[in-house]
């Protein structure tokens, strides 16, 4: 198996782009990401692989992978679409990964991308909830935020903690998230603003989870044996692993164990010869501050219980012993669905490559990227190496 | 990169199955499969992934990869859904084979599944129609037998040929889905009917066009170097290529060249070494009759302008030159949509072992297989070898 790098990226700004059109977000950050890599021959680019997921049902267009080929200028090429819901963007990167890995193909564009804001209010929400399970979870009117909330009252009953334990998931969020052009929203979370958000789904409120949004990130990958030559500071990926859980929230063997995070943490640990304590920073799935909590048990940095001490000690900002969402994450940055996996590959890259200006986390070398599907059913985790 | 081979495959019998949901089908298939490759322990399967095109906007799941591996008893593997429209279930094929190839993956389950007939009527059809290109096509009500009724007219007129011309296509396909017993329709076509057949979007008829239909099916792959371990006959995969074109029809650099179906089988052919004279049969994508002739024509079979003349010669049955569709094809055994490619390779694979029983064609030892997404906008080619 060949090791394979990146070796370009772009991404648009993560907001509510009323005034352009999935073509446009796409083509956009794929431009920017050919750009990065110098490549101007597009002849040698052999595949693109589009993490989407609500293509069809939000903007009635699939086969994404043939169109934006054709209107990035690579028609042709081979193309296709990749979905595992939220954790879309990650699978699309497996795909590339595993595509260059073999040989079968030199130099894959991996794009993610999501407009997710064509479709509003209760349209908006039925397309949205494909992810969940159709036939016992979406049909009884179930949620994303409805089904995190019972996650989070189970959490904090079970442990005997209160909202406030959550905050500073989404201050830090926030905080990184004000100094990244792209963020959604560049505001710092004002004290006191935690406790008085208004409800969504009790008690998840407007500060624990996160905004869809439209966006579109690249990165472009090739083997680490030609990336050296091609550009100053190819970003290895040292592990990719994805693992499952069931779908229904009902159906998990343990409410408060993200199974699929800790399987996909544990072997992508395995493969990379690593474990928590080798990483500069995480950038995890904060769709809701109970998920980050819950994603910290998982990947080794908490015991069972624990993952909300670390928001309280603050070891989680820029200069603590785990740096999270450093570009602001899913909270600040905003989640374009099936594009955030490929979001934070973006991130981790600019990390690992220096190129954080305000955001850079010092000297950073590794860093772990998780992008879940649902609320954990999908977990794909990568660990980049500068 | 390693050689990869099919040792397992299951199949649903192709139909309208209102009397069963896209759960029951997909753990159908894969049992079948399980079985058919001598699985028991199913810790020795690593990964699941699932050829979908319509879960979302027609039976309103995505993230099908967790929930399918979930209810198949493989909760927690590796699992994603892959999508290119109508070309769904050779993409996923195409990404089990680079799992496999690469390394990252020992056993790999490709799952094809689609549930179309969820929503009827215009809904079905507003549904089917994200295939097409949203902004240019589908949005004026284009479906795509009517884009297929003006690359026939087009066909025709062109090369000055009647209607009768593809006659043949389409009385191959159910003399062949006569004797598959999980064909969709297994009357033979009887003499007059094709040209008294009633108008879809002229000049499609009846008998030109595949009937989208409800079905599952599974192939297992792993490596060539263990697969002789584990079963009498692996069968396997000398290429895997994959190319695509324009979405929409308007923009294709010539409307009758399909230059992804070429492309893609140019690069498998290179890739087995071999050309179209050494191959045994061919399932290709015969969602409708014009696109036979265009595919035989792009695959090499015949000259530009002369692919309606293999089916008038007969040199396209199981005892001609190039037998096609021996199962009944899109058009008898029925295009369960995202599912089709993987039905095109467990009827190969039947083939390849000799185990394809009244519709066996004699001494069959390399077959080629392709499938396309919309009318040729994804072209996904396989070739199989005994």
């Amino acid at each position: 198996m060949r090791d394979v790098a990146i070796i370009g990226l772009g991404q648009t700004p993560v907001a509510e782009h009323w005034d352009s059109s999935l073509r446009d977000l796409a083509t956009q950050a794929l431009r920017e990401a050919l750009t990065d890599a110098d490549i101007s021959d597009l002849s040698s680019v052999d595949a693109m692989y589009v993490g989407n997921a609500y293509g069809a049902p939000i903007t009635s267009q699939s086969q994404l992978g043939a169109l934006l080929a054709d209107l990035g200028g690579l028609r042709g090429i081979e193309a296709y679409t990749v979905e595992a819901a939220e954790a879309s963007g990650a699978a699309a990167l497996r795909t590339g990964y595993l595509a260059v890995a073999s040989g079968a193909v030199e130099t894959a564009i991996v794009l993610g991308i999501e407009k997710a804001t064509d479709r509003v209010g209760a349209d908006h929400l039925r397309a949205r909830g494909v992810s969940l399970d159709a036939d016992y979870e979406a049909i009884h009117g179930a949620t994303l935020p409805a089904l995190a909330g019972l996650l989070m009252r189970r959490y904090m009953h079970e442990y005997g903690i209160e909202l406030s334990a959550f905050e500073n998931f989404s201050a830090n969020a926030h905080l990184n998230g004000s100094t990244n052009a792209n963020a959604m929203f560049r505001n710092k979370l004002k004290p006191g603003a935690f406790a008085k958000a208004p409800s969504v789904a009790a008690p998840v409120s407007l500060f624990d989870g996160a905004p869809d949004a439209d966006g579109a990130a690249a990165v472009i990958l090739t083997s680490a044996d030609r990336a050296g030559d091609l550009v100053p500071q190819p970003i290895h990926i040292a592990a990719s692993a994805v693992a499952t859980d069931a779908l229904a929230l009902h159906d998990r063997a343990d409410l408060l164990t993200l199974m699929a995070a800790q399987r996909a943490a544990q072997k992508a640990y395995a493969a990379a010869g690593i474990g928590p304590d080798d990483l500069d920073l995480f950038e995890l799935h904060d769709a809701f501050t109970v998920i980050s909590a819950l994603t910290l048990e998982a990947t080794g940095f908490a015991a069972r219980g624990e993952g909300w001490k670390l928001a309280q000690e603050s070891l989680i900002g820029r200069e603590g012993s785990i740096p999270l969402s450093t570009f602001g994450g899913l909270k600040s940055r905003g989640n374009p669905i099936g594009a955030t996996g490929i979001y934070q590959a973006v991130e981790a890259t600019l990390q690992l490559r220096g190129a954080a200006g305000a955001n850079q986390v010092a000297d950073a070398r590794i860093a772990m990227i998780q992008n879940l599907g649902g609320l954990g059913s999908t977990a794909i985790t990568h660990i980049l190496r500068a």
